[in-house]
């Protein structure tokens, strides 16, 4: 086999990590297939000081590995959707086989990227966008590829993941596990698109193209991040046999695709509930198989990288079609309309006949009430307190009769705070 | 895409599977990526009246269908070592690429089938010999294929599994517990090559090969069955944190490979110790990436049938190289060298200085024991029984130091008996 020539844009830890393992691994990808890679150019803005290999030419005008000519396969691992967008294109146009890490840059202009690649017969390798070392995109389109997938549910973020797992298991606060996990190079200096939910939402648009066979749409996913969940609603979730987990979910219903990523309460009983600390997890739930679970490392370097690798031996190999997501008649709708059960929690004055009034405010609404706690609360000298708090969990309702409701306790002379609402993950099949 | 011609021999449950999901699917893959496949003939020594499809051809005489010229991949789905071996070869040497989802076949003659196959240039398809719908051939192979694989530890038959879980969670005996996995289809009539650890020996065989690039070698692996584990085993493993599990387990160490298949206990902390019911699950941990774990039904038809059709795509998409197993300096070497941390479970006489004495016994092999259980027994008239059941966890020890401690035990006056010795799933990395 004739060695394909790598271009690669982007010298930070994943660059750095994939330069790595091309150079350790080449004798294991020349063993079991005689797959050779020749690293012909490397993009890096810091220049050669980056690159610990000599003999790798090395240059600062990103778009110079874009155009070079000698370059089969272009590696994209900049980050950001702009400049990206233009490396990437630029290289479709030059006839590139395209490998890159880049879920914001998929979820936002996959739909344009992969129309680009299919005019110019060009594949594009993303296995790195989701899940980082585990393979989740190839189990999706290959492993599971004569399967009608109706479900998948997925811990996506490891921040967002390890910061719950802290709050969970130790009692610490949002804001303490989150420096926690920035102190531990688990989450970035900026963290915000982590902890609002932006991350995870695009790797859901990414997995719900393949899964259902629809265009790249981030706008059409709802979301929300973790950094509305106290360690007080982890508390109760756990009291009612429930962890708290920021869940991308994805669905299909006749023709209709539904798309979201929110803090959501998992049963115990469910896998996903169990996946702690950094760790990513993604369960697929396809027709005549039932439910599969990929489990590993969501992000890192070296995983990352292994992901990357992985892709360029599926070029090596043919790759897959460009534009996995144009073959349906499935339509991606808002998500809003869909109906899930949810937990809330609320202060409320601590006076007679006031559990009556929220649930008749329920039951307007036409909301089953499934499970209610309210401790008894004593403050130090004995006394009861003003206030106390009530946890409901509900039966299904949609994002408009929620709103709704909120609106109607609100008003509620008797409740104090509707301090939250989440959904919970309802079982389905 | 031209149609690739497909001919299948059996039509037990999962070729009954194949066929209709062949069918049901044909859209979707055609979708997918222009793939497409014609049923050209089937196999089947029942003939036609197991194949509910008219349009198909179907013979009685299986060799036929390996020597039809208009085929241009054989499935094999007849199960079994002798005639499947024949078949297999038989297409191979006609140029044909293969499927199959025969553990046996692959794990006792692989070897000499992908030497066949790459003389004549053809490819093996084998995602359904291992873990059925759950695509960890896959994984092992694409998604890790620039990674050191260190070892891998795999729940790799649901019987077992089931029964492991019933008798774990019911508190059912085994005999009773594997009668309701016959009740329910989870059993075969003869079960013996589930319970006694044979086709999980199997399997990890195949997944050895190809995690650790060595020659299918079935006899290699050292194993035995869940038929030795009782209920009182299950409930000293609860109280101390271990499920007690049937792993198979394969090691680099070196260049030397070690490949088993044990009932085994594993710490509640460990993902596989939660892996319930008859599903499957595989824990692979390789350089970089640490731990990837794959989760899914380990058999039934349409989880089988789903590996077997995607298996077909990789064919139309070119395959992967034969033989897997050839391209390292790696060697299988027999396991029982191996130190494995263990659990004993004796009787003793309930006198005093017994525990001091086998505790010397096992200082004496210069073995740790890391904890000890002796609960207090009362009969019915409140007395103490003669005899008391002693629970040990020891340090890592070989097959062969663990027989000589054995043996010591065993002359003991003040042993009755040495009831069991389980292996302890020792955490790597």
């Amino acid at each position: 086999m004739k060695a394909l020539r790598v271009g690669l844009c982007g010298v930070g830890n994943v660059g750095g990590a994939v330069l790595k393992l091309l150079k350790e691994s080449s004798s294991l990808l020349e063993q079991q297939g005689g797959f050779l890679f020749e690293l012909v150019q490397v993009g890096a803005r810091k220049g050669r000081s980056v690159v610990p290999y000599d003999d790798v030419d090395v240059t600062t005008d990103l778009m110079e590995v874009a155009n070079n000519p000698d370059v089969d396969i272009f590696v994209e691992l900049i980050g950001g959707t702009e400049f990206a967008d233009e490396l990437v294109q630029t290289a479709i146009r030059n006839g590139k086989q395209i490998v890159t890490a880049n879920k914001a840059l998929l979820a936002i202009k996959g739909d344009e990227i992969f129309q680009l690649a299919k005019q110019n017969n060009v594949q594009i390798g993303f296995e790195a966008s989701v899940a980082g070392g585990t393979p989740v995109i190839k189990a999706l389109r290959e492993g599971l590829v004569a399967n009608k997938v109706e479900w998948f549910a997925g811990i996506l973020n490891g921040t967002s993941n390890y910061i719950l797992t802290e709050m969970s298991v130790e009692k610490t606060e949002f804001s303490l596990a989150l420096s926690k996990a920035q102190e531990l190079g688990l989450a970035e200096a900026d963290p915000t698109m982590d902890i609002d939910g932006t991350d995870a939402a695009q790797k859901a648009s990414i997995l719900a193209a393949l899964a259902f066979h629809v265009p790249f749409n981030f706008e059409a996913v709802n979301y929300e991040g973790i950094d509305k969940v106290d360690v007080e609603d982890l508390k109760y979730a756990e009291e009612l046999g429930y962890n708290i987990k920021h869940i991308a979910f994805g669905r299909l219903l006749d023709n209709s695709v539904f798309v979201s990523a929110y803090p959501t309460l998992v049963p115990h009983e469910v896998i996903l509930s169990q996946v702690g600390q950094q760790m990513n997890a993604l369960e697929i739930y396809a027709q005549g198989i039932g439910s599969t679970v990929y489990y590993g490392p969501g992000a890192g370097p070296e995983p990352t990288a292994s992901a990357v690798v992985a892709d360029l031996v599926d070029l090596a190999k043919g790759g897959w079609q460009a534009e996995p997501a144009r073959h349906s008649d499935n339509i991606l709708r808002q998500e809003s309309s869909i109906k899930v059960p949810r937990y809330f929690r609320l202060m409320v004055k601590n006076e007679p006949g006031v559990i009556a009034k929220i649930s008749a405010v329920f039951a307007n609404q036409d909301i089953s009430i499934e499970a209610l706690i309210q401790h008894e609360i004593k403050v130090n000298n004995g006394e009861q307190t003003d206030e106390v708090p009530v946890v409901i969990l509900s039966g299904s309702v949609s994002d408009q009769i929620v709103k709704e409701l909120l609106n109607q306790l609100n008003d509620m002379e008797e409740v104090a705070d509707c301090l939250k609402q989440f959904r919970i993950h309802a079982k389905i099949n």
